[in-house]
């Protein structure tokens, strides 16, 4: 069974030697991505939505350089910096995560480098 | 391969859209579930032991409305708020995490919302 | 589909009811794994870089006992307990993960138990 790395331009480079998702068997994980611009790597959003926003983007980005989409999520793993951020953050979430049936979901609430507010992976199992 | 959502009124309620859990293929990935009363909301339990039990409950409904247990759990993700805890959790989680094969675990310390001390999300590989 | 543990006297012995790792078909969940010594129990290196090394090693032979490697894994879910350490565990982690295709990864900031500095986890799909 062939291991893919998936890799574009379209979402942030990764800071070390990890991929943006990589695709085994039917199984596609995307690595942690937060709301850095992809061109510049500067952040994106001067609040938790807009960097919510951000981070979406480039998550949509990574998985439809692998074929993939939401729709084929099971997981999202959401790591935020605040608790008072939960409902600005599932505003914005609500909005874009998709029709159901949509995936799990753990949120907790982690230290994060810098500015950062978001980071979300996402496991998916492809058809 | 088709997706489908776990919803029973015996877990509590997502506060967002997303699924108490998700099945594609022979993967079904539960929720990160807290210490509520399903009917209520209320948190149940005054300490982590306490919750760690209603927690529990709420994984196996969800499990139990997908046709599965915590027997085909292959890693159990635990979130505490406080390393003084981890005495008093692993003493309620050894009663009942079942027998052997256990799945793996991964422990980490975290932030919750509110008066929450742990919360546990579980992935499964069905038959 | 049988579910499987791994248990080798090469990695620390888990302090609760769970396993080092565990397979059920194609997929292998290794426990989040920490610097301490298999013998010992005495945590191995002064600082996150050493500490990773060790938990490297310890994460190296729970996949050798189940007969994968880091090859095989899809996602490395690392924990932090401090931004500045970012960059010096980068350096060894860069070092240790392999060759392409490289896993995905998501690093957080958490709290961890007494002086540990690194928790590292793996998801490996199986050939």
């Amino acid at each position: 069974m062939s291991k893919t790395a998936v890799s574009t331009e379209n979402a942030p480079k990764p800071p070390a030697k990890f991929s943006q998702a990589v695709r085994k068997g039917n199984l596609l994980q995307v690595a942690g991505q937060v709301a850095f611009d992809p061109a510049t790597g500067a952040i994106v959003g001067d609040d938790v939505a807009g960097q919510t926003r951000q981070t979406f983007k480039n998550i949509e980005a990574v998985l439809a350089a692998a074929g993939s989409s939401l729709a084929d999520a099971i997981m999202v793993r959401v790591y935020l910096t605040d608790t008072a951020h939960f409902a600005p953050f599932n505003e914005v979430y609500d909005e874009l995560i998709g029709d159901e049936p949509q995936p799990a979901r753990t949120t907790v609430y982690v230290g994060l480098p810098g500015e950062l507010l978001v980071e979300i992976d996402v496991l998916c199992v492809l058809d």
